[in-house]
């Protein structure tokens, strides 16, 4: 309450949390009273309160996520594509074209990260454009590429989906359904996905704060849906010397608050190809679970993203790190107990 | 190109220019070339080069919206919403609850701003919100509320819709589609309300540049549908003591690169109701066509947005003081050619 | 406290608090507590909490500062720059070059400005310069020059100062000294200035919040100087299209929070002359008390900010619309009681 | 040029180019001239072109930062600080408390932080805070217990110096001078830093561009003083979770665009204890030549950041950690020429 807030003022307030079946617990301070809202979903009601005259300031304490929360369940979950565990020990690499150009280029790709060691094969379908004049993915002829690129490299198969309608058609073909940064908090998309069964890998909004994100994942388990994947894909800052800025912070934080997986995307976060690989070793070093990986067998050509995709040469090194660092930091010593 | 590129390199990149059917004109600098890209979509080629070696940077010259850009249409963009003119001279209120919560307090609201001179009556049908446990709308039944409204005041009727399967549902009912911010960057929705014929507002997402804001423009003009009001929200900035920072700078800046009309959305812009009759009266005087504002009968009783909607005395305080200021720069000594 | 806060960790944050010579208040809610933390300076302790076992979130109820607070002091604080009252009912216009070139193009400037109604000179001598190759400033000639148009056209004069020990010798010319974006956290020139006794007009942080920035004024408030104007001039967002993002929801919220005036600076919080006008007039519709506008006799000879400075002609337009709009809005609804 | 330009407007410019010694390039367009400036220091001339008429955008082509280029020094700088080589192979830990708090505290740390493999000690004599009412540190005192320290342990010493009068107090004490965050753009400060010769550790400004970074740099070195050490510390984003977003892109970037070497300070830029050790192994992964630590022996009781210092035992884990990744990324794969 505000300072000059009147105890009548005070009074309505704490009738009020009454009112909406709530516990007050009123603290008189020295210029100021404060009230602690207990109860029930009282994040739901905080709009109840702020017009109410004599408040000051309306303060959040508990989290409004819930099942998504580290305190609803305290182990980590280890989500199962297909045999490939995503969320345990094992640093997953997705890795594939932005798009799906041809059914050549594709598999020329499965095949070239397959047999250094990427798990899952990523690549669009169905792309969302900030211009309507851009290339917009082949759609469902690019599923089947991708279905057909899986039956012969064993490789499993990540894609985007856009819009609620396409859900059923993509969720045929693919093993994990993406959901991408614009739509993050498209709520339709997100129901849609979550009743479709098979594991979502929820892209950050490129705005969006890490409850949000986290609140985005809640739709989807609260669809009886469990196996979401977290994907840090780079925030929108003032620098502009990148296409993103990753949130590295975001990495550990989240799996402080959360059970769910978290990877990244360090093709979009950057979105510079020389930056990729420095980045990628620094999520992994940070405790991400996987990451995924912009590769095209001649990026020169590539329709969609050519800037921040690795050539084949430059994703071995990447991967060869990436074996090193992995040995070396898989017992660590920060995670001991 | 970088100051270390070699002849056969800027060679290669004048190559690739002309395989792609566009003309390369090249600048030597006393350190540098420069090569200019020019013809047809080359805005839509520019990732073929982010690969060739010795590219220093890619820099956009020309803007890549163009049935949006004053340059395509040199003159206003007015629409008209059965009679109401957006984008002339009158400044047009839309007025009314965030959500509609039930039939009384929607003909309450709306017979007090039509009495008060708003011309379109705003309510949330379908909410999209950050929390799956918050409340979600009324759907239909909302809507035939706002129409029921619409019959005994006159006034218009502008409502949110959030995924394509809506869009014929919505459409039925009202006489303006909003798209929020969330959606800016939905293009299957942004597709479907183009196709629908009917007027759009297009609600600027929250991290969205003004660039990509007239290009998701584009995405309904595109459709054919020349029908659309962008609405300036309030971006995501560091600053947290306002729930958005409203980007007063983008109403002139707007009106300076494209033809359509703007108005301005205080309530969400700024999520506190004592701010958003000073950032009204600064909107208009910053030149926006119309204003969005969040009026509830009993704000403390709402159930959503609660803190930033104003009551109906300071409604009527805002809708005084809003007449002397149109009044005052009906002929701005500034506009004057 | 974290809802597995075990009750002996509850009981040793209460002690810290006692051991302090503060006051706790603890609230038992259905899975956790929560521990009020009463009196004294309760923010200068708060690290002490930060590692202690058991502690979710520590969330800060009072504002830290004290001398700037609406609370402190109720009323508007008015303050006179010899004779010319900001603060007080009147729109003060301070108007001139970005910098001071010499002495002839100042002249002309601080002629023109003063017959149009402008009642202070703004000019730089000294100028904080991203690059080191930039122009800096003509220094003490530059004071000598604008002290000669003062006594010319009776204008007041600005001019900022950036380092410490420059601070008498720009107090011996200007009558307010300015405190740029770059230094507003720059302690020593904020304590030093507030020593000198002259008022102080102090520019926001390109990224600070409003809570940093009323802090900021705390320095030059608590060494006795009650003479501070804030100025709001932009802040730095994901936007690009400008220059700054200026913050229109600040001007209400500042006049809330805290007693002191708020002036606008639209040529640096747009970057481009064609939006200095329109957001201007916002600035003044918004609730400032007064604006510092960039003017050059030939914008295209400026040796800095040329981009951003109004002609003369463009100016005078400005503050015929400007006399109209303060006219219409002299005695405001809004602001009745 | 705008495409709506005239043949005098484009001639205007093309005089002005050659008017101010620069050389223009026309370039003509399917719908637009482009014209490129060439020579001298173009950079500081834009702004005499902002305002002619006709001018759509002025793009800047070459970077404004000279000496701090990868071009004008190609291979690695390397800083020797008293035999402690920063840039060169070994990944340099500087550790110790923000604030020296008194004798005891700073001994027991640097004791305890040397043992363990840290090269420099860090300790806050001179605090700028953001609140007047904050501990300010202890001053000269506290310089005389750092040197202390030096002399018992071997290890170095790096603090902050906040404003140019006390540049040759802390110099005389100190082997690196610390310019903080605040301070990035304080160009007073800067120079007489450099005019030092003491190797200077510049902060990144926390809502600076890479860009200005590297500019803020330039003041330094252009004083003659080439042993400028730069160090991401977070910037300031949308996101509150974490008290800064520390730029991981930075790494990297900054390696290909200067020659100098960049530390990372995790502790600021996260502002939380238990994301230090992600983050640091994460910064070292991305490439970073050292790491900035805060480290107390009672992190309870720090009189200031106590959050974000790591105690002994989490500074041990992470020492262990940092070893063993530095051992498998000594020989990069992707750093092979």
């Amino acid at each position: 309450m505000s300072h000059q807030a009147r105890p009548e003022q005070v009074e309505a307030v704490v009738a009020k949390v009454k009112e909406l079946g709530l516990r007050p617990e009123t603290s008189l301070g020295e210029d100021r009273a404060v009230i602690g809202v207990i109860g029930g979903n009282a994040y739901a009601y905080r709009e109840a309160f702020a017009h109410l005259p004599g408040i000051q300031e309306i303060v959040q304490i508990t989290k409004p996520f819930k099942l998504a929360s580290r305190e609803w369940r305290p182990q980590d979950t280890v989500i199962d594509v297909g045999g490939v565990k995503i969320g345990g020990g094992e640093v997953v690499v997705m890795a594939g074209p932005c798009s799906v150009e041809g059914v050549e280029m594709l598999m020329e790709t499965a095949r070239h990260v397959a047999a250094r060691g990427a798990r899952i094969l990523r690549g669009g379908a169905f792309k969302p454009r900030t211009s309507p004049y851009s290339f917009q993915g082949l759609g469902e002829e690019a599923l089947k590429m991708m279905a057909e690129a899986r039956a012969e490299t064993g490789l499993k198969v990540i894609t985007e989906v856009i819009t609620p309608a396409d859900v059923e058609l993509v969720a045929r073909y693919a093993d994990v359904l993406q959901l991408g940064t614009r739509n993050m908090q498209n709520y339709a998309l997100l129901q849609e996905a979550g009743r479709s069964g098979k594991p979502v890998m929820l892209k950050r909004g490129m705005s969006s704060t890490i409850e949000e994100w986290l609140l985005a994942a809640e739709y989807v388990l609260s669809q009886g849906n469990r196996n979401v994947i977290l994907c840090e894909r780079g925030i929108r800052t003032f620098e502009t010397a990148t296409r993103f800025t990753l949130d590295i912070n975001a990495i550990p934080l989240v799996r402080e608050l959360s059970h769910l997986p978290v990877v990244v995307d360090p093709s979009q976060g950057t979105g510079k190809w020389s930056l990729v690989g420095p980045v990628s070793l620094a999520a992994v070093a940070a405790g991400a679970s996987g990451l995924l990986i912009e590769v095209h067998p001649h990026p020169d050509d590539a329709l969609s993203d050519g800037a921040q995709s690795l050539d084949f040469e430059t994703f071995d090194r990447l991967m060869e790190d990436l074996g090193r660092l992995t040995g070396a930091l898989a017992d660590r010593a920060s995670l001991r107990r």
